[in-house]
């Protein structure tokens, strides 16, 4: 049953708290910890047939929010750009470094300086 | 009972989605079109205390889904951000039109595409 599990973590990040409590534990070891729903069973005292049910239910609020609000589209690559945009601005800094021109170095300043407000 | 609308628009652009039809076209017209709830009520061919209780469950729908999933807080200021860092890296390609150093030219293309695919 398992879906795939990049797609669930960044689903679980983004609207995980609209879980309850009993809903976040059993799908966070599902998916973040990877134990089987046997193993989850044990831990939790409770029905493999159990666990199952309560982690299908949670995939199912975490895919209807998504289908609904898309900010897991929207926004689940931005990190990875935001990091980009910073490593070319240290470049060009260090082409800089040699240059020595004034106003290139405090603009690249204030595009890293934006960039990591952004990351933080 | 408005509340502070630029703030309730932002809610709604983010999680409109979440809402019934009816809900989405009530909270519209009172924080997005400006109507007031007796307009509104003749509009709807609803009582004025209904358009009322909709809007305020709508807010609330809205607001409880932003303290669990904190959306907003962490997205809000990243379009000004981002078109902040596109100027930065704008000015940087000015002064290197007289510098002509190729590798800064190529660094500051590539943060500018980045940005735009960013804010598309």
């Amino acid at each position: 049953m398992k879906s795939d599990t990049f797609h669930m973590s960044m689903l679980f990040d983004f609207y995980g708290e609209l879980l309850t409590d009993k809903q976040k534990e059993l799908f966070d070891l599902y998916y973040n910890e990877d134990l089987s729903l046997s193993e989850i069973a044990e831990h939790a005292e409770i029905s493999r047939q159990g666990v199952r049910d309560a982690i299908m239910r949670a995939e199912s609020i975490l895919r209807d929010t998504e289908d609904k609000v898309g900010l897991v589209k929207k926004y689940s690559g931005y990190e990875n750009k935001l990091i980009r945009i910073r490593e070319e601005a240290s470049y060009i800094a260090g082409v800089n470094s040699g240059l020595r021109n004034y106003e290139i170095a405090k603009h690249v300043d204030s595009i890293i300086s934006t960039v990591d407000e952004l990351l933080k």
